[in-house]
């Protein structure tokens, strides 16, 4: 194993123990973990610890950072309705939605009818233009569903109807530069050689899978397996899904880029909080909890854009807020404890999400962080 | 086997393999199914095609369309208060009561305490007062149950109050005789020559359910099992019970007329809808998933009177509307297609519900009808 | 086994047999069973029937007939904003929040960060004060969880702000002493010798509660360990915890005391009820079901403060009010058959709650008082 031990704080020693355990057969891993501001293991194996690759969903937690910029700066009111930003959102019963129903996936906009395409997805309005005339696919309200890709033009297109600026332009000026991170919502050509591209073959959807994505555009079963649509992953993956930078799922970070770009947003330890402290504590509060009708999967739960920790996806306190990503890639902030994780995988398995591997570093971290 | 094989598209010849297993120990089954518009299955098995037998909650399907064109008509609006139109309504907190909520199953009166009798059920009126005198069984809002028996005295009472016909009437005079169907809310006295009585002893409950419905009126458990409370099926499948054509239980009719009637509202082909395509779709919006306190059941889900395809009701896409009936009898459309489906069952087992034995002609027509 | 026979109605003889089958190595046991205002069932093993111990959660039910005094007497209106009693309430988003919210558990303040610590719970303002503080832990409406502990400060601080009197005042003063009933919220140090004490060693919780449990003050966990933080039980089960009587969980009884203040208030049979029968009928209707996030656990219910009857703790019929203590302690009232339930155990183990051993016991009482 190709390990490259940059550094493990002494009482942290056994997380070196567990990240030489995790799939020795997957192309590399990224992992940088700060306690209190300050970097207390920052291992990489079988690849550059400067390398970056796409993070998928962990996207939306870099996303949700410019949001709560946003909303720091007084330009944003979570309990705004959507329509007094973007009007014609206010479409086909959706003029009460609140700006906190559809950052917490209770829109009922997983899709649209006909489908999003690729190349609307790659447009910095064409997505979101279709999401504002489509009826909400439940009552508003009634429910939650993941709102796995088209969240990205949602949240795009508030910022850009409040700022001018799409959500990728807004992130990378507002967070991105301020934080010196390497953690992209649009990768600039000139980068692309620090790119580790996913393991060669994208492991493809099962024959079960399969059958649900029929090549006709039609959905052919219920809302769920509608959700995730026809967008193959591989449009994420390419220079071109790299270069747009899809808000809720085209970033591409290095473990340590995520790590300092939340670092930089909590300011844990001594540091000054790139975000409001009290706007982060808003979007930790739990919104939505149980069976989601995107996922279709029990045990769900979203504060405003970050996922909670829940016995699914068990990262952390009360208090954490985070997101993972399709290919087992996590970045997760913890006020108890004052943790910052970065996890980076260079594989990608259907339908991936949270990776178990990485639970005994997880508990580790925390047992340490929070035993004084 | 005694087989009526009036039609078969050669592209659903597989149709009819399937729908020769179906039971045949069975009284007699009946399946009509359109696409596009047209007939392309229609069959019958030990029964005549053009005979009618009880389809139980498939009747709510059949009110459905008659509530759908009370609002293309613009005589009632799903937003509003029940009390508005129903004064008496209002009492004991149910003043903020939707239409919406009540036709979807989330106004907590799945019963009257004390219960409701057959007496009640079979009277244009007498139900209805009971209920509106009832307190919800929950906080509306906070849940629903199916209502069962209940929602069509509740469909009816508003129908009366709104065009002065119980909802059996306007059901006949603006859906049925105009759509030429062979599916009666009411069998007049001269059509019961045309009756398939259920199959001879209606299986009955097992010694468990026994159990819940004790001779008393008294309910002797849980929320659940008073719903279905006192009434017996029978008195929906005697002389009476056909006569008087419960909104919710008591309509009768050939899978050909359960069709028609669907087909004629839906308009699908190059048909003109007998409702408008928006209330439809509006009506189609999933209002409530998730644990049905009513049935004591995961997985249920509701649009506005008609249920939901769920994993436990597998019966269409995300579009698809329809209703199941307690024998096994089944009536749906489903947009993503234009399919129309029909199906009839002469026999009565308990609980019954969704007949898995016509799953794989489900899937069928599906597969076939949204491949181009 | 030393048992006390006060009373078995002939009707109710079967309820010895189950009696005499309870955990016969436990400390003690009584058993009090008023029907139609009768005592049908009077019975105590190992224990003087007129000994009180510590009821725990038991005592919400007796906190519940005090609030619906105030209630009764026009003083509380659970439709009302709790800020609108309590104006710091208001405070970090719950100005909306209304009595009836936070007295069915979904106010979301079941601990405050840092935790409530024993001596803020055993005040009559502190534990109160942080609460009206503190951000809800879920958005107000989006779920439910058991305020353990918190519940108990939270309507006492309601009931000071109405009438200058704790909850633990108002209620001997309105409820206890009307009812002459040997259970108390705040036990006189002149009834300490009438006190049987938890068995010896309280059964502490197992490695993996402990685990849950850290000496840190942090939350190590989600959500539903930390409701219960870190006051531990033993400070409601010594004099001071008896002393003070927190409104959740420090109450101390009889299973006589418990069931005649029940009785009084309901006034089954001839009796007058203590307080408003519409009030109590109010406060039985469902008010949340499904996941208890403070539990962690499905089929969870509550009305107005009393547990609803569900397949998890199935006492009742769909109008009864109970409560269930840590112990294993249980009163409830039935309006359907006119029940009262009264039930102690000097035994403590960790977590406790519903004791499935007198299921036979509220099965044959209900069978029989609902018989005719």
């Amino acid at each position: 194993m190709e390990l490259t031990q940059n550094f493990v704080d002494p009482a942290y020693a056994e997380a070196l123990d567990f990240f030489k355990k995790i799939s020795p057969d997957q192309k590399g891993s990224q992992l940088l973990v700060k306690v209190k501001g300050k970097t207390v293991v920052d291992l990489a194996a079988r690849v550059n610890p400067d390398s970056m690759t796409t993070v998928f969903s962990v996207s939306k937690a870099l996303s949700a950072l410019a949001i709560a910029k946003l909303v720091t700066d007084g330009k944003l009111d979570f309990e705004e309705r959507v329509s007094s930003y973007w009007p014609e959102f206010a479409a086909n019963g959706k003029a009460e939605i609140t700006v906190r129903q559809m950052l917490s996936h209770q829109a009922g906009l997983i899709a649209t009818d006909p489908q999003i395409t690729v190349a609307m997805i790659h447009d910095d309005h064409a997505a979101a233009t279709a999401l504002a005339a489509q009826r909400p696919l439940w009552r508003p309200g009634s429910g939650f569903g993941y709102h796995g890709l088209t969240i990205g033009p949602l949240m795009s297109e508030l910022c850009f109807r409040i700022t001018g600026l799409t959500l990728q332009q807004f992130y990378d000026q507002e967070i991105r530069r301020p934080a010196n991170a390497d953690a992209y919502l649009g990768l600039p050509e000139s980068l692309e050689r620090r790119v580790t591209e996913l393991d060669g073959d994208v492991v493809p959807p099962s024959a079960e899978l399969a059958a649900k994505y029929p090549k006709s555009t039609a959905p052919q079963s219920g809302l769920a397996s509608w959700g995730f649509g026809i967008v193959p992953f591989v449009a994420l993956t390419n220079r071109e899904g790299r270069a747009f930078g899809l808000p809720s799922a085209g970033g591409v970070a290095s473990a340590r880029g995520l790590a300092e770009a939340m670092q930089w947003a909590m300011g844990f330890g001594e540091a000054i909080p790139g975000v409001s402290r009290d706007v982060i504590e808003d979007m930790s509060q739990m919104q939505v909890y149980g069976y989601d009708l995107g996922l279709e999967q029990e045990h769900r739960s979203f504060g405003t854009i970050f996922q909670k920790s829940t016995p699914v996806i068990p990262f952390g306190s009360y208090r954490a807020i985070g997101h993972d990503g399709a290919a087992g890639a996590l970045l997760y902030a913890d006020p108890i404890g004052e943790i910052v994780f970065g996890y980076t995988v260079a594989r990608f398995t259907y339908p991936g999400g949270f990776d178990r591997e990485i639970q005994p570093i997880i508990d580790l971290i925390r047992k340490i962080a929070t035993a004084n």
